[in-house]
């Protein structure tokens, strides 16, 4: 066998100890919420049939995908001729399967494959990777975690309310404080268009009226024009830009404006709705901002859109989801409506690096290692060791008779933040030093008294 | 787009909410153990260079390999004339990327990567799925978990005294009684051929051996007859045969006989440290057992090897692991030695089920459903949803306005204990009647009194 340096494959990545410690703080915190609202979980396998992915991505998505070799003899269907006529002609006699794309599509396959068991309305949430042929840049791999809730079965519009104390939640608990969750509706969005006279252009109606923020109303207008918008359906437009601030002065205002759309004036009613709710749960409207030309997923979301944006950060947008009306109809299974969303945990990560948001002692870490001079140390220090752990304090004996020194430097390299020292006189009264390694206090004291010491530590 | 009925790749499966409630019960206990012991997690890619995967595992492993199709023109590097040399010389033209196959190459690699960073003793775990693309079968997949643990960067036995509290540790929390972890020496097995004048064949002598249990002595003589082992080698078998009982009687019949062995006897004397520091440490010889022909990973184990049986079930071995020397030498990094240790969590899940050990209550499901008449009793409900999950009580109101028999019945096939049932008795007097589904017992009480009652009951 050659020896051979190895690499990683481009745009993958290894997590090590310290990543996955803040990964972990990040996926617990949003598991516990997940549960704490009934949510279930749910793994589906990272390779599925190509027939399962292909086309539900349109077809740059049908590219990115990873194909998997058939095993075995995988040139046994092709014949030299058929190379002439390219990869596209040669993909299905050498590759049945692929990797998932996203969780959505494979949930739709589960919701199909097990509808005769599943009890509605089905709350599940599903953290797994997900793996793409795109370009690798900054902050985006090939490999990546998503991390989905969706309720299917249900119009209930409880589901939204949820989802937003879902949100809050989650972010309350990682700290992040300066966020806005925005929302809106795909109704008042098809409603808009209507009321202006051209009906079913809401996406690009969004594209160019999204920009208002960035380049001014004059702006927009030119952009509209190049876009073929009527003169009379830009005139049309003027009333939304002036929009008054906040939720209800925005809704009022659009209210007027869609009065003639019906399906516009359901969108409003069922925003109005869903703020009705979060006030009857007990919470509040911060942090909720309704936004009238937020679009996302227009190729599917068909009720409320969310997009979480956190401020004063490089990273923007970190988290979206909406209503669909039809999970399953590509799979033959009609009627499957629902809400899902979907937290974007590495860009949840990027924005709690930039703040400096991760605690300094995660879970993961070892509380205590326990260092010695000499063996009788060592013996001495088996015991202390199965003290600590029973007392589910995680701890650690280093390993090899070394250097008091190189001992201690193995704690700080891991972050360990205490050390227990067992010399001749701690083994002699049957006592351990008790080191705090960032104050460099040390105090010898029982074992019983440290592991009481070292439980109300954490 | 055809509607098409959606199916799973052969040997793959899903994992539901009650199989993730189960299979989480078992990962969380194993991963608590792993931080008890200052072990630290380490995830890498799905995928890896295939120049890091190939010729690992020898040319079986090879052949199961799944490899990922090149993405864009997968067919650019290849010529009609290349068809003929088969699919081995095409291979390396269309595919350059493999599924990882286990998680100790993708370890190795991550060691010899990051070697200036890694801090020695480096304890870690890791928990992901690995990919083979063996023949389906009962019990077999294609997709399956691993859950590793290895200390490497150190040659101390306490690394050996660890996987043994561990594996204590996990099968007693999950309450799996009747096992017995076998322990042997690499070292001892290298002996006993040297001491019958087979050097280098304990393989083969361990093959044989291995069936005395089922087949006596008789018939393994034959067969050892059969692997053309000499006759005097066997005869020289005799003692081994009628060891003595017990570890400590096992050990010194050994000593006698592999005097002469000096690999044997640094084996025998390895074992008893072992066994010295388990009863230092304050645990016991229960459920260790010495079992002088256990033999596994004979490629690369060179101290102690492990391996866990639960008794009377099924399925036999669910673990096991051992000591190498040289962990990354395939890398160009020599003298990373370690002991590494693998929790076969599928079978551990099957034996779980096979004794009917799970616990009713997982810590997943949903504690209280909260059902209602009225509209009136939907918004009253939403306030009590708000104290219950302050009080972190994982709880749901149902989403729609239904008869109660089919809220109920969403209650219980979510296996949910409680019900809050919402009528205009409880809104008028602002309390909540609390049902417990098992036993079919109702009570009317106050919020507060409702949230402290389902707090003491998990």
């Amino acid at each position: 066998m050659s020896v051979q340096k190895p690499s990683l494959p481009k745009g993958t990545r290894d997590f090590g100890p310290v990543q996955m410690a803040k990964r972990n703080f990040i996926l617990d915190t949003i598991k516990d919420t997940f549960r704490l609202f009934g949510f279930q979980q749910l793994e589906t396998p990272a390779m599925e049939n190509l027939s399962t992915l292909t086309g539900k991505y349109g077809d740059e998505g049908d590219q990115l995908l990873f194909k998997i070799l058939n095993s075995g003899d995988f040139l046994k269907n092709v014949e030299s001729g058929d190379l002439e006529h390219g990869p596209g002609h040669v993909l299905p006699k050498v590759a049945e399967k692929g990797l998932r794309y996203d969780l959505t599509v494979p949930f739709a396959r589960y919701v199909v494959m097990n509808r005769n068991e599943i009890s509605f309305p089905f709350k599940r949430f599903q953290i797994q990777p997900v793996w793409r042929a795109d370009r690798p840049q900054k902050g985006r791999y090939r490999e990546f975690y998503q991390c989905d809730a969706d309720v299917v079965g249900t119009d209930s519009l409880i589901c939204e309310l949820e989802i937003l104390l879902m949100i809050k939640k989650v972010f309350g608990e990682l700290g992040i404080e300066d966020y806005t969750i925005k929302i809106n509706n795909r109704k008042i969005l098809t409603g808009m268009a209507e009321a202006i006279g051209e009906n079913g252009r809401e996406a690009e109606l969004c594209v160019a009226i999204d920009k208002l923020d960035k380049i001014g109303w004059e702006k927009v207008q030119e952009e509209l024009v190049q876009r073929n918008f009527s003169a009379a359906a830009i005139q049309k437009l003027n009333p939304v830009v002036d929009m008054l601030d906040g939720n209800k002065g925005k809704l009022s205002s659009l209210k007027e404006f869609l009065s003639d759309s019906a399906v516009g004036m359901k969108g409003i009613q069922e925003l109005e709705e869903v703020f009705a709710l979060l006030s009857k749960y007990g919470s509040d409207e911060e942090k909720v901002e309704f936004d009238a030309v937020l679009a996302r997923g227009l190729s599917y979301y068909t009720g409320a859109i969310f997009e979480v944006k956190v401020n004063n950060v490089s990273i923007g947008s970190v988290s979206g989801g909406g209503r669909y009306d039809n999970l399953t109809g590509v799979f033959g299974l009609d009627g499957v409506s629902g809400v899902g969303f979907s937290f974007g945990v590495d860009r949840i990560y990027d924005v709690m690096e930039e703040l400096n948001l991760f605690p300094k002692q995660a879970n993961e870490y070892t509380k205590v290692l326990i260092t010695y001079f000499d063996q009788q140390g060592f013996e001495y220090g088996l015991q202390v060791l199965g003290e600590l752990r029973s007392a589910s304090i995680s701890s650690e004996l280093y390993p090899d008779l070394s250097k008091m020194k190189k001992q201690i430097s193995y704690a700080d390299k891991k972050d360990i933040p205490f050390v227990i020292v067992l010399g001749d006189n701690e083994i002699s009264e049957n006592k351990v030093s008790l080191k705090n390694l960032k104050t460099g206090k040390q105090e010898m004291m029982s074992v019983e008294a440290a592991v009481e010491f070292l439980k109300e530590s954490f």
